[in-house]
């Protein structure tokens, strides 16, 4: 339960949350050797993440972006800048701020702790899921949401890939991992893979890829605003 | 770190907010018993949470209020209603919709696991802190917010108290401990001992108890929304 307590292990993790765009930002640490990793930083919030990575004297390696949408890029953008961190996202996009391009089965390294890289295209083609094994939790960006999940109707969205990324690299995951996600618009902040795989309406259970693209495609959702 | 990893035990935890009134909530369950407390349900969000706590399969026990306001209480009534739990708050404020009242020391067990209560009055006369001293996590309600505290302006607020049970009754327990507040207005979702009696500004380091009783009665806020 929570930093300090798995093992005699020192992570420090902290969710932070935008409430304009609904955005969860993720702050790990290792807090034996102060390095720090950011997962999608939110650009207007930039300053709150600075201040707190700077009081708890971390060292900020790497901004880790889950896909490329305007409310992500930016907030890492701005974030090298000012904590002088190294930009990661999909090298398949081709991000023109983005310093390392990450494919799948990569490993991120920050101090005793490290992050899986899988690649979960469908919401965007770039959409990554990073895993931390030890700590049995997994951050989902946009392609796995609680109880739901990312549109897949514009930039490259493919509900096809969507419904295989999710039940190949999520779902494939042990059910007591805690999943965190890139949004929440209901004030929920964590699930588990045992609970999205019983009561994900259009994905857990005997949802067929059949029905969900069908579902997925005739959404006929508005433009997002942010 | 997390659920199912705290030597051997399988807490089910999740925090969940309400963006109108920046207030979190807390469910908190024994995994084997079955058996939940939910602290500080939101009248608005007693339908995500009812569902939440059907779908996990969990017999919601109680639901425990850190303190008396409009937004707090109505929520755990109407959730008696639709759970069929028990509501406790401080005996002190006399809530006539209480079945319980909560005096410093009391202990309220759900399953394996057990809250300690301790008064933390300041903000208002009723303010309690559950305490899981298993999981090494607290919560604090509206005494100790993530670099701030509540308001002592008004109900029976008294700066001078919520000095001393802040110091004696939250930053007693050990620097590990992980903080969760009742209120975050810039989308912190948690602290700790350690970070509060360092950065805590008005608190924290060499405050003393003259210049904190000086600030808040002379802060001068408006009457509160909700």
């Amino acid at each position: 339960q929570y930093e300090n307590q798995a093992s005699g292990e020192n992570m420090i993790f902290r969710q932070l949350f935008d409430a304009k765009s609904s955005t969860y930002t993720y702050l790990l640490a290792d807090e034996q050797s102060k390095t720090a990793v950011l997962i999608d930083p939110v650009f207007e919030q930039v300053n709150r993440d600075v201040a707190l990575i700077n009081e708890l004297g971390l060292n900020l390696a790497y901004a880790l972006d889950t896909h490329c949408h305007a409310d992500h890029v930016t907030g890492s953008w701005l974030l090298k800048h000012k904590a002088n961190c190294k930009i990661a996202s999909a090298k398949s996009i081709h991000a023109k701020n983005s310093d390392i391009g990450l494919v799948n089965g990569d490993i991120i390294n920050f101090g005793q702790y490290e992050l899986e890289v899988r690649a979960t295209p469908g919401h965007t083609e770039g959409c990554l899921t990073y895993v931390c094994h030890t700590q049995k939790i997994a951050f989902t960006g946009d392609a796995l949401l609680i109880r739901g999940c990312g549109r897949c109707d514009f930039q490259q969205g493919s509900a096809s890939q969507l419904f295989d990324s999710i039940h190949q690299q999520i779902f494939s995951l042990s059910d007591d991992f805690q999943l965190y996600p890139g949004h929440d618009y209901s004030g929920r902040c964590s699930t588990s893979v045992s609970e999205e795989k019983q009561f994900n309406a259009r994905l857990g259970g005997n949802a067929s890829r059949e029905d969900f693209v069908g579902y997925m495609n005739n959404m006929s959702l508005p433009h997002p605003k942010f």
